[in-house]
């Protein structure tokens, strides 16, 4: 496969880097199948050949995607396509809080409206995986404070396992993003989490969603946002600067 | 700034490309706030001696950026950071088609979601320009069949102007990304919109939207998305496999 020439585009001063078209071409063969999410790229050398390009052309084309996340390269196992999108939108996510510093309320907003959803899809679709896996997260909070390492984690947990019960790939991913930019930005502020409040938030979320009653976990999330906005105190009323 | 050593790091066994570090410490400075969003960059040679970085590490990490959409680069009026998040956003969205490959049911349930909360919030808080600006596309939308250029090109602005009069810059993203989505996704399945019908729902939002009727705006963008998941034929039942 040839490179497009510059000289076939002389309305262009200067020609697009080539690590870019070659991006271009990585992403194509992705979209294709010819590369599935999750699974190897092949050797360099081999993946150079198929793209017609020099190694270093390669090479900068590679990094852009880590940088993206779109490809991971781990010692001793090579560079694998990305499972998912998740750390994609998470990179880009950071931009948009850098680009357009959105309020906290605008974060809290957008984050109940979303998970709001997932919830009442959750309360419908869960089976019994999802039911073990909310309580388990739940007992681990209630053993723990709530600002604490294996707290926050639980925590985190919990609503990613909500938003998985729910079976909406493209709205478990933007609450993932939003979940860490509210995170950092209560962080970032005077948070005056309460450990006893929270236990009673996540609870009722639970409760709910164990029911099977849609309604009440729609209600249980806005609630909880709620709260989250009062924790958030003096971040809220001053535009988000940085993700973390 | 000296850059950190690979040896203070001896668990790596390979240090981070240069590039990589570079992306990282402008990310801080637009972050701190030192270049703000649609600023322009300072010249390569200054900028470099800021960072304390080798121009070719530079460049690199300029490539990422431009690669992520968070800057761009005109002939004549060199780089600047991007005005907002819009084009980072979109280009990460793709690589969530690529690898998540979400059904198009998913895709039409997120921005029916999205796009019904921002409906809602245009109802209460769109202004005199905000309505000139939704009735001069619908104008244009009647005067033009819907597959037509003029008429997608209004079809879109009518959307956005939505999301832009519901003053919610986090879901405005999200609802741009969903929009490019899920149109790549009609037209290439089998794409069989009806003129009559699709002026019809975008007049009943107009007209919920002029009036303040918040739950009519909802209502009506709820069957706007019904009759575009109607609309995606053959597309309906298969993952999405590209963004275009």
């Amino acid at each position: 496969m040839p490179t497009t020439s510059p000289r076939q585009r002389p309305a262009r001063r200067r020609p697009r880097p080539v690590g870019v078209d070659t991006l271009e071409r990585l992403k194509r063969l992705i979209g294709e199948g010819r590369y599935q999410p999750g699974s190897a790229l092949p050797a360099e050398r081999e993946l150079a050949a198929t793209l017609g390009v020099s190694r270093p052309s390669l090479r900068e084309a590679l990094r852009m995607l880590a940088a993206l996340g779109a490809i991971e390269t781990r010692h001793g196992s090579g560079t694998r396509v990305s499972a998912t999108s998740a750390g994609v939108l998470r990179a880009s996510f950071e931009f948009l809080l850098l680009l357009d510093r959105p309020t906290i309320d605008d974060l809290l907003d957008a984050r109940g409206l979303i998970e709001g959803h997932l919830a009442t899809r959750a309360a419908m679709l869960r089976d019994d995986d999802d039911l073990a896996a909310l309580n388990d997260t739940a007992a681990i909070m209630h053993a723990n404070a709530i600002g604490s390492r294996a707290g926050i984690e639980a925590n985190r947990r919990f609503h990613q396992t909500i938003a998985a019960a729910a079976r909406s790939t493209v709205l478990e991913r933007f609450m993932a993003c939003l979940d860490d930019g509210i995170r950092a930005c209560i962080e970032s502020g005077a948070a005056t989490a309460n450990t006893a409040t929270s236990h009673a938030a996540h609870d009722a979320i639970l409760a709910a969603i164990t029911a099977g009653d849609a309604d009440a976990a729609r209600v249980a999330v806005a609630e909880h946002m709620r709260l989250s906005g009062i924790n958030a105190g003096s971040a809220r009323t001053r535009p988000v600067k940085r993700s973390r």
